[in-house]
């Protein structure tokens, strides 16, 4: 079931409180690239650097007082482990994250500097997932997943709520494709809001699991992905996938070495730090730089969240 | 003569209409570092991606017809030779920027790219100022100095007055300390504008000829000056240094290592790219952090043109 309209504003009255309303910029030099005009949505600015917080705030919010007594729990090395136990200690609840003992010591120490417990698994999916179940069988935690997950996906779309609240008449919006959490409530917003708007994903080569499953039909998992941007290894899951059949346009993929040129470029011209998922957008606009000559293209940057100590540059 | 309180509200309204007023951002999290309220001034998102711009620009408009025709020069290898030549270019005329040949080809070709026309000299202070006379010997245009240029003073203020604006009530300002012209026109805004406002230097001990210059009562130029923060191995000048001996209440020195955690601070937790010089004033509150607890703090970011290619971390 594909929620509504009424789901949608009900979501934005529901997260805007708690999250910030993150700026739109542009840049010159960067429309003078395209030939059009860009519109950055810049949750790289988002509380903990990234747009998970617009998912993980509304899922909590969901919840009933009984299951908020008993916490929330979920497996992710990424930004939805800090988006998760952020949230969790705003509403002053408890946060159980799975992550893999492989996972950088950088990343346990932000999510465990967030208030939340780590319990660490092996390093395969499978480890994950199992120690995830024990972790809930034990303290009767509810599980939110990253990205599929109703209420996940239509808190991130707040995000390209907010950009459309903000510049009217755009022609696209672009975003990254992972598990497909993001692209799943831009869309779903992107729909009721401005329903002449496309919404486009960006997909590495080396991740192009939506990009096969859109063709198929079928939800294909990525197999042993390889790609810089590492928010976009992931699958997408039943609850996104319909939505995206239905609502996005394209899966524009790209090269390793255009997420690193969008990236580099948009350090040095806009002076903003963002991550290399979030280059995945830029990367698949300038690919198809002829595509949106002309046109106004709002590009969700998903995050910001970057180890200085292993840039590509 | 130090200009009074007309000149620098004259200076805004001439400067405005060609600059951006860069957004001023605060950090949670650093904050609670401090515990007192920071004010980023982001001119690492201004034009060219410096606060030069501002004193370009308002040098460039007190040019008469005459002059204008001429053209302007200066000799610089850092961000004031693309701020004038960037203005030169939005108004029409000619620069020429003297460059020293051991200049890195990155900023000669953005120069360039700014449509100005590039001179080589030899690499010392002494070969610039001599190659200086020589262009403008030849074609008649205006010298207009990077820093003890009353114009220039006056324009770089700019950045305070938005400030001041944005944000009442603050209890200081902080600037970083290179040639003189940004502390020199934020302490002559802020005098006139918001008395109560200390406004205090930060400056790497490896440049520390400002802090020696006020306890010495005279201008003493730095000798060999050793710091990351390469926009502050100038000198003070004749047209700055009484404002600064007026207006400027305490020099706050840094070490290196303080310079390089603080702009990896900011990096980190705000998401944007500042270069060593700017965080030469976060690195000055953070030393002196009792002093600015429970205080609310400007901080001029000055810029944020960093080589990717040569980060130090």
């Amino acid at each position: 079931m594909i929620p509504g309209k009424e789901a949608v504003l009900a979501t934005m009255q529901r997260v805007a409180p708690h999250v910030h309303r993150t700026p739109v910029l542009t840049a010159t030099s960067i429309n003078t690239m395209v030939g059009g005009d860009v519109y950055f949505k810049c949750e790289n600015f988002q509380k903990m650097g990234a747009f998970k917080m617009r998912g993980a705030t509304n899922a909590i919010a969901q919840l009933s007082a009984q299951a908020l007594e008993k916490g929330v729990a979920t497996h992710s090395s990424g930004n939805f482990a800090q988006a998760l136990a952020l949230s969790a200690k705003a509403k002053g609840i408890k946060a159980y994250i799975v992550m893999p003992n492989s996972a950088p010591t950088i990343k346990k120490t932000a999510v465990l500097g967030y208030g939340a417990e780590v319990i660490e698994s092996g390093p395969t999916l499978k480890d994950r997932e199992t120690m995830l179940e024990q972790v809930i069988e034990k303290t009767g935690a509810t599980f939110i997943h990253p990205s599929n997950n109703m209420d996940v996906i239509l808190g991130q779309g707040t995000a390209a709520h907010e950009l459309i609240e903000e510049v009217p008449a755009l022609n696209y919006i672009i975003t990254p494709v992972g598990g497909g959490g993001l692209i799943g409530g831009t869309a779903l917003a992107t729909h009721y809001l401005s329903p002449t708007t496309k919404v486009i994903g960006g997909e590495p080569f080396g991740a192009d699991d939506a990009y096969h499953s859109l063709k198929a039909g079928k939800i294909i998992p990525p197999e042993n992905p390889q790609t810089i941007a590492d928010g976009l290894r992931t699958a997408l899951g039943d609850q996104n996938f319909p939505i995206i059949q239905q609502h996005v346009t394209e899966i524009i993929r790209v090269e390793e070495e255009e997420i690193i040129a969008a990236m580099r470029t948009v350090w040095e011209r806009m002076k903003i730090i963002i991550e290399p998922s979030s280059a995945v957008a830029l990367a698949a606009l300038l690919r198809n730089k002829e595509q949106f000559k002309g046109q106004r293209v709002g590009l969700i940057v998903s995050g910001g969240n970057v180890d200085l100590n292993q840039l590509p540059f």
